[in-house]
């Protein structure tokens, strides 16, 4: 769109890349450093040292809980996991009516009806206590409604929220359908609080963007649920582990790199647009399937190195490590979270991430709407105006 | 995000405004000439002279049907309107267990549902064609759905399509219960067609971003939905038409207009963002307001000229003209649409845009992800590092 003829438009490279598009308090990703924080702290030592729920309140409140209002936040959390049953036997009847084998786009669907069954409204009708009890009860809901989403694919009933394990154990009851182990938990735990927020990737983008009409908050999070289903972001985050099972064993991951390169492929799970050399939560998502332990994980690690040296002589330029999804499929496999089940795990954490995003942008009332070039023919009334 | 320190990030202006983000061969909004159009013709004269059928083809095709293939197309048109029975059935279930007063917010769940019971893939795996025809079916489904919620959260049984009727005649059927007068439909036609496209507005904006990450076709139409429900985007095109039942009679135009500026109010239906002085749109919508008569279109037109006046001198750098929210709600009143269906008559002809921009950005495999700028405290760990 050619806005006005006085000023000269901006144009920038394709995909907005490394274009700063808003000013943000909420983290940061430094990628030459291989370095990621939410607000003032180290994300990996947040996923090290504290609960998901600890986290949660950092992303919403801009600081982490201590003593009393720490256990009060935990409870609040508690409380925002089970859902009334009224509202249970709606979202039901929409999951079963919308059919629906992937539990992406039955969330995408049933977000849309829980923010209709709440009654969500604009974002600007709200004052930020408020919008602060939506983005919780809404991000809350969210592990049931894959979960269940899941068990209704599957031919079984939901399973019910256990608020007493705690935000990371109550989802991983509901999904296996037993008591998890506290291993498992916690090394869930470190998956789901690193995978929270990322700058402005493609799905919190999105929010914001939407977010800035100063539309409902469920708009805002069904929009970025759709963005996180596309393969080249959320999409496809068992790709590392289907490679895995492909090679095998560890002799046969050199040339199945070597054969990935020649066929033109990128080798699933290594590399990452903005790190340039490790990815932070690559480093302790390995470290923590090394802990898990089990065929899988050392099967992963010793492929790791096998693969990273056929890219370093084929890219010599370009150090390529392996990135989140690498690890992060050996842990969740670990953990027993389905392969199905990858992207809305990964839903499950990133919409706390989004609903910190939205709630920021919510304070800025200005639209976002760029411009574009338009490159097509022109139409005989242009062609003979003076442009 | 930084990126890496070697390039100098572009910083943008708040709201992206006047930021080329990307090229288009699907149309062009000149806000200092006052003028738009789809592809090479100029979109005000495609309302005056074409059908909304002819219109959808140019923008999905890229050329105006003619002959054998504009009766083949319009026929193809009239079958997508149709929704097999049994779809329909699970759609109203949903839409019923969604409860949602508003038509927008169920259309947003509804048509979430439409895209996981038609079993909608990731854009990348279909050829064209296929992609084509989804954009047809998904986008001609959106007037059923819309008057499906409508009637649904007024106690009534949902219409059947009317495709005989056409495009536009189907819907106003719908909408009123009743057969369309052929004034209604041309006036009504014009209004669409006049919607489809216009820029990188925010919710078009919203369903390339999601489109960018190779995600289905549903997934970006929702995401625009849900932003086109923003009241500064398409969310209360209605605020216009309650601006002049406020106002009541001529008399009254410049003392209302004078009391809206001294309390610091932005003037509904006046103005625009893109478009410096006449909103094309607004010029036609005016004309065929006048010539569907009746008492709003009379006062609407003499209440225009005393507003005019009054902003011309309260912002005489700034001429101040009435945009297309002003005529629209006057035509689509006086064809019979309720201001509660505002929006949702925008969102049937604005998705056609959409799919338009959808396909056209699927042929760009370059996810959308752009930078930020962190302006919290920093953590340790980096106060401490170089940057």
């Amino acid at each position: 769109m050619t806005t006005s003829a006085t000023t000269e438009p901006i144009v920038t490279p394709p995909g907005l890349a490394g274009v700063i598009v808003a000013q943000t308090e909420i983290g940061d990703v430094r990628g030459a450093e291989g370095f990621f924080h939410y607000r003032q702290h180290d994300a990996t030592g947040l996923a090290r040292e504290r609960t998901f729920e600890d986290v949660w309140h950092l992303m919403l409140h801009g600081e982490l809980p201590e003593g009393e209002r720490r256990a009060a936040w935990a409870a609040e959390v508690a409380e925002a996991l089970v859902i009334p049953a009224q509202l249970r036997e709606r979202l039901i009847a929409v999951m079963r009516a919308s059919g629906g084998a992937d539990p992406l786009v039955t969330l995408r669907t049933a977000l849309s009806a829980y923010g209709a069954l709440t009654d969500d409204r604009p974002l600007w009708d709200s004052d930020e206590q408020t919008k602060q009890r939506a983005a919780l009860r809404t991000a809350a809901v969210v592990p049931w409604l894959v979960t269940a989403a899941h068990a209704l694919a599957n031919g079984r009933e939901p399973a019910a929220p256990r608020p007493e394990l705690g935000y990371v154990g109550s989802y991983l009851a509901m999904l296996t359908g037993s008591t998890p182990s506290a291993r498992h938990v916690a090394a869930l735990s470190r998956y789901l609080v690193l995978t929270i927020d990322h700058g402005f990737n493609n799905s919190t983008f999105t929010a914001r963007t939407v977010a800035s009409t100063g539309t409902d908050l469920t708009s805002c999070l069904v929009a970025g649920v759709g963005a996180l289903a596309g393969p080249l972001h959320g999409g496809a985050p068992s790709r590392a582990l289907d490679a895995l099972d492909e090679i095998g064993s560890v002799e046969r991951a050199e040339g199945w790199a070597r054969a990935q390169l020649a066929a033109g492929q990128r080798v699933m799970g290594f590399g990452h647009a903005i790190y340039r050399g490790v990815d932070p939560r690559s480093e302790l998502l390995k470290e923590t399937a090394i802990e898990l332990g089990g065929p899988t994980a050392e099967l992963a690690v010793a492929a790791e190195s096998e693969v990273v040296k056929v890219l370093d002589e084929a890219k010599p330029d370009r150090p390529l490590r392996a990135n989140v999804e690498y690890y992060a499929g050996v842990v969740m496999d670990a953990c027993g979270v389905p392969r199905e089940m990858f992207t809305p795990t990964f839903a499950c954490s990133r919409v706390v991430g989004w609903t910190a995003h939205v709630l920021e942008q919510s304070h800025d009332r200005k639209i976002i709407r760029p411009g574009s070039r338009y490159v097509g023919p022109l139409p005989d009334a242009v062609s003979a105006r003076p442009v």
